[in-house]
């Protein structure tokens, strides 16, 4: 069993994240089916903690969908926050933060596999971001988020691969008929190992070049430099 | 017709906010009906600055909740959240801040009385909270939802009252059965304006004394006073 001191030590290694009070992380990574076999938890589990942290994770998703998609209809920013905060990608990041090592779970629990319980993950996932809200406000949970998250849109490996390139198509659309085209410049590497090089083109003008291990990544790249360009996205 | 001069003024002098980009504060009072007949909006209106907006009061009171209640289950604290963001509180608090009068409606929906109408005002509330959070960050967006909210539970005048006190009987239960009473001291005032004078009593210790102008109101107060003295809540 992992400590509560390891974690700490871990978290400040790979999110800078100096804990102050470390009986958010305590309430954060205890599971109900513990706190039910340990009197000395005093009933504290993480689910109220969760219940904050998922309206951290909202806001936080929320400000960056308005700021990042600003041709974007409301309806289009539901969809897109509902595809990040999902129980697949968000038990997926618990299993990245190696949550589940620390995960305190009853027996029973444990001995079902509870910490390979997708919907288990999730809820520590957003436990632990109510307790980085708690101990270091939303700027401190922000920062942790961005590292784990936004990271991961931009680079195309998370859910929303695609939308840079609908975000790009309707940008220009807003002045009439546009043809978008992305160009395959190189493509590179072992069978096993390829990587692709990208150019978008506007009306047959070039803009940005992105490169990635799919051509869908390298497109999605190529679309969002273009956006960072004409600042439309920053 | 008001101007955004106007309402700068206005929230200025009741809310303290000093806008700085009022760009955020007319995407707020721009309904969608009429931002299709002025092409001069561009497109703009305030569907997706209410989906931030939301997200904003969503922590807020999660927030909140979760620090005022420390002794209520997740599933208690969800159904307290509901109660307080429902379109009935959200467009009671539009129309006292006088969103109704500044917003921007087309024809038809003015015709329509579209600024009575409690989904629009639930809205334009939620959009005029991301617009002070857009402007003035979570901090300014704080501010005013305590000045309008929170105020406003405290003084029992809106949908929670009687959660003090049953959070105050939850207190004192986890430590064993537990006998609170509520002793009227005083009734004073002519008919129409009564007030009530209230001393919470646990196991026949005396606790604070609250006072309103129902009994309930003056219950709720003695209870919350009774927390805040135990440093339950804050």
């Amino acid at each position: 069993m992992y400590s509560i001191e390891q974690f700490k030590e871990k978290i400040a290694k790979e999110f800078q994240i100096q804990f102050k009070n470390e009986n958010y992380l305590k309430e954060a990574l205890t599971h109900s089916s513990y706190a039910n076999e340990h009197k000395d938890c005093k009933g504290i589990y993480n689910e109220r903690i969760e219940f904050l942290g998922d309206a951290v994770l909202e806001l936080f998703i929320s400000n960056w969908l308005y700021r990042q998609m600003p041709t974007k209809k409301e309806g289009e920013l539901t969809k897109l926050r509902a595809q990040i905060v999902c129980e697949e990608s968000l038990s997926t990041l618990a299993k990245e933060c190696e949550l589940d090592k620390y995960l305190l779970l009853g027996k029973g629990e444990r001995a079902s596999k509870g910490h390979e319980n997708p919907a288990v993950l999730c809820d520590v996932f957003e436990a632990f971001v109510g307790a980085i809200y708690l101990d270091q406000g939303f700027e401190g949970a922000s920062q942790f988020l961005t590292q784990v998250i936004i990271s991961k849109i931009k680079d195309g490996r998370f859910t929303l691969v695609g939308d840079f390139k609908t975000e790009l198509q309707e940008y220009f659309q807003r002045n009439g008929n546009v043809n978008i085209r992305y160009e395959l410049l190189k493509e590179e590497g072992p069978s096993h190992a390829r990587y692709y090089t990208v150019q978008v083109h506007v009306n047959d003008k070039g803009y940005e070049i992105g490169e990635g291990k799919t051509k869908k990544a390298a497109e999605q790249l190529s679309a969002r430099r273009t956006l960072e360009k004409l600042n439309v996205i920053s």
